[in-house]
């Protein structure tokens, strides 16, 4: 008897699972109308007010069994669900978003470097420029091991007011200078919505710290212009930050971006931050934008660098971003971190053995 | 004309909320009835075949604007809805909610000491039990101060399995007496199932440590017997987790269960753990249970003892939890942080004198 | 035997224990000697490549037990020391250490308003100003209750750059207007280094946000004027950046700024953030700067404000900060945290309740 | 003439050191001796309370220019290298200890079945057991993948006494039923210490979870067997504790261990845990011991479970674990993240075309 209850019960179910879809389904054709009469009269969609009416009216109606606040909490999904419609067409056309553009982008830089092509790239240089000597000597290195791409700090952002900062313009000139000589690109952190236009010249790829991630005037500015822009993932950013963050580039005009991730900050204290791998296959589902690594920051620690770097290639990245310095002991910063001459080239060859770096 | 136009579709949307309204509660009674029957049966109530089948079929017979994806994330808030009108009453029943029991629980203890009532408590002793005179010293001072209740640990968990382990049942034995000679009452930490009972003997309070706030077999072992149990958060327990973890102890018949912050696990590394301050008032109000405060382990500094011990009673916290050692420095576990009996005295009187200590 | 064996041991120890002693002085006299030429001679103290020949040098006549490692490590620390000598009257100087200055810093705003000194502060105000109506009925309510500062944002940073961003200069002025015809002070939070002289005419204190804490060219600007800085503390900043921040704003001349804790990114999930109570205490220990709580943003949470707000006071915060709208549920941002106004009277009167509000 | 003067300076500062260097070492001799004495009155070798002396006796004889703390500070630094001395033999001779046992550590399982060799390993199956017919389901197509141990949960540590805890031993028998039909080998998790003997002869490899890392009691009793251990990191547990924690096992003659990295807890919402990559390399470096990696607790999202299976064996790992389940729709546990069969075998032959699953 209990099975032909159940069945019963069963169809009715069913019965009133349909009558709400339909009436879900005409629910959104009707939010969808006020919308279009909304957008015509400039009247944003969303009104906070005529939610809480609404809500109001059913809670006042509502017999049980369910409580109001389950109601409300219901009904809110509901609302949310036909606005949601409106917004996911808007979410869909976020400009990062791989929604909206199904290819990979990929960056030309000058000479024809492609970032997020069929190649890897290798990005290494100093964490700072120090000195015209120091930056040669580096460049010398990289183009001999067929590096195209040289790194360098010039605005460093310091944590207290009393370390070195860089050598500002100064640096930006050392830096492209060395890399002229030696035909190599360049990327310079840039920490100044002021300082983007005068480094134009300067740098073929604008950096902007983990630091400045959400300074929203700076991602702003760099989004004004037309220059690719490397964009770092916050010390504690969540990665739908670190894409909308890199939506506040794109917004303006700028669609040159490339994300890099450089760990995130945890209790782990065996390493200096915890690169955040899976942040790679997601950032590459999400997005159409080139990912890379940078493995010096994520780790801290030059002993596990090429596992970390093939483990961001195995994971998608596009690039992978290493410090490299002359004489790390004596460096103005990072001085710990960084890789020598020699230990950069074994370091490069060991990640080019992998046959995970894309020739 | 649209402003007509607006109106005839608000009036629509009123209906359709209307209508919705009562399909979904009558939805709800019909689950109610599925249930009633199923219980009758003896067969689980969430039935995730036929939820499947249910998605399914309002999937085939969706025909938009909402995408099948929207369609089965709503319903399946509408399933889950009717399924928590059943585990509402689930959840209220969880027996250390404060919908179960709108009072405070208050625990008493020999002595008619009470936990959790109208005044507050300081628990204080040794991290380590380690020898009859070391526990004797504290004993004495405790006494003098009008402690009532003294901790000491005799099973140490230690992260080296070559750290100091603890002197174990020897250890209970040492405090048991040394509190009796005083009048006192003691806590000590179990860390086996086994070890429940033997303990009862010398134990006023069991204690549960952090790092074993998940370790179900203890939970339950400590959830049989009829003594106060004294529950500590675990390094990186959310609240949840903590709360159910206390409820596995009252599951099992227990119902003098006491909960202890003691901090968190954070990247911040001038304290020991970060102090959840707002686990005091929201454990207060998700149970009915008494909340205490580990200033020691939460902090690791001395230097701010007093004011997170303020802190802790300012939100809300029935007592107190410190550690201390006649002479830190040669302590066998916690050297850094175990205030001597000096230090102890000034911060009791300091933290009576701010008013916040309930006497 | 082996006593009096014992004792020689020891008493050679204690011998070559002095005579470390006596040298590791001497050692530190020779470095600030040669600091004394150095600074004659512009060079930077610290000598890397020097620093490297002394451990080389070391290292080629180390005839053991100590490994080579040890041997660095060991003199690392006693090179480090007597470099620290030297820094650590640097770091002595650091402007808002506590060692610079032993009183506390008392910040007088307009209308004789103190921050930091006998009163508590309770900052108040809606998230963003939104409209002259909302800003004013915020401020009449806000006078009504007799606090004094009224926060509001005009420059609003938002995750995504669709969100509401504030009404900018226009938002700056309406909060001037409406604190003025109630007699209120202005807070309000500054992004852009180019419009911190702007906004001089409209805020009483100028607001850094959490994520512009390591913004340092906003940080530098503040620095330039002469206007009372709250600045807060970063989404996952350490205490030791939070106090480098300041330093920041200090070592450009502006002495007066206020810290205030607003929580920290933690894996809990009950709470927008994670309240750092031991930041209150350490912040007031290490500095002479006010420091505050903000509770609203701490918490995300409005059940648990009070005990919050208390924990804040009672742990030795000067001032207290919380979100007020006069509709939450139709606020441009933060709707589901800020209290409406009848709910703010009613925390207002149970924080000073307490007795832990100092008026 | 400065130049001169600095010279000088530093030819005295070269004599200190080489000065310095000798005591220290003299020192490291005399204490070594010491220990040796005690070592057959059979006291142990630390002595805080001499070392406090020692102290006391510096601090009283000095007369600058180090501040009485710094000389404590240095002082306690050289008194340790000279205990490290002693403990780094003890250190070195940690088991788990790369030092210890410079090969990496093979396991043999039964059927030659080889952990931490040539060849990669997958472990895949079920989160629970739920039936008979779901583990034989999976069992055979695993077997009929290619794959060789089955994973399924008998005893399941869950936040809430409510939920589905496994079927026990009953889920033990069924697991090796399933497994023996098909020729597979078994893992599965314990949690109480005295399950650990019988389960003997339904694994062929214990788990231990996540949840019981630090369940001291657990660890010495799978320390007490012969069986192979599968150790899980804990949920927010450091390296250095997980390493410990291992050492728990081995200290107790078990040799057979296996560490595997699930993801820790971090503030990032996308994914279930913080798949910490750097633990992988860092595990291989400093142990000698397998390690693995649970693509699906660490992620918890089957869109990501091919790259961070290649990131793992990229950065070093000798094998991958997966959750499989006929129909996770409706399991028991683990829902939303257990792969289908038909799932599954895609992602094993993407991670084996891969090239990095060595076979």
């Amino acid at each position: 008897m209990s099975n032909a209850e159940l069945d019963r019960l069963r169809d009715r179910l069913d019965e009133i699972n349909a009558e709400l879809l339909s009436l879900i389904s005409e629910r959104a054709e009707v939010v969808r109308e006020i919308g279009t009469v909304k957008e015509k009269q400039g009247v944003p969609k969303f009104d906070p007010e005529r939610e809480k009416q609404m809500l109001e009216k059913l809670v006042s109606s509502n017999k049980g069994p369910f409580t109001n606040s389950t109601i409300r909490t219901l009904f809110k999904q509901i609302f949310q669900a036909s606005l949601d419609l409106q917004s996911a067409e808007h979410k869909k056309s976020l400009l990062v978003s791989r929604k909206t553009r199904k290819e990979d982008t990929v960056i030309e830089l000058p000479q024809g470097v492609l970032v997020g092509g069929a190649a890897s790239l290798m990005v290494a240089g100093p964490c700072s420029v120090e000195s015209e000597e120091q930056t040669r000597t580096v460049a010398a290195a990289l183009a001999k091991a067929g590096i195209k791409v040289m790194r360098g700090g010039a605005f460093k952002p310091r944590t207290s007011p009393y370390d070195f900062q860089g050598l500002g313009m100064d640096g930006l000139r050392i830096l492209r200078e060395a890399a002229d000589e030696y035909g190599l690109l360049t990327i310079s952190e840039i920490v100044d919505p002021a300082h983007i236009e005068p480094a134009l010249d300067y740098v073929d790829v604008i950096q902007i710290g983990a630091r400045n991630m959400q300074n929203f005037e700076l991602l702003k500015a760099a989004g004004e212009v037309r220059k690719p822009v490397l964009l770092k993932r916050g010390l504690a950013a969540t990665l739908e930050e670190f894409i909308h963050a890199a939506e506040y580039i794109m917004s303006r005009g700028n669609t040159e971006v490339m994300l890099i991730e450089r760990g995130i900050r945890t209790y782990e204290k065996w390493t200096r931050n915890t690169l955040d791998i899976s942040a790679v296959p997601i950032l590459k589902q999400e997005t159409h934008l080139p990912v890379l690594v940078d493995v010096t920051h994520s780790t801290g620690r030059k002993d596990i660098l090429v596992p970390c770097a093939k483990a961001g290639l195995a994971a998608g990245a596009d690039g992978i971003m290493v410090e490299v310095h002359p004489d790390p002991a004596t460096a103005l910063s990072d001085a710990a971190q960084q890789l020598n001459i020699e230990e950069f080239n074994q370091f490069y060859n060991d990640v080019k053995a992998s046959g995970l770096f894309r020739q």
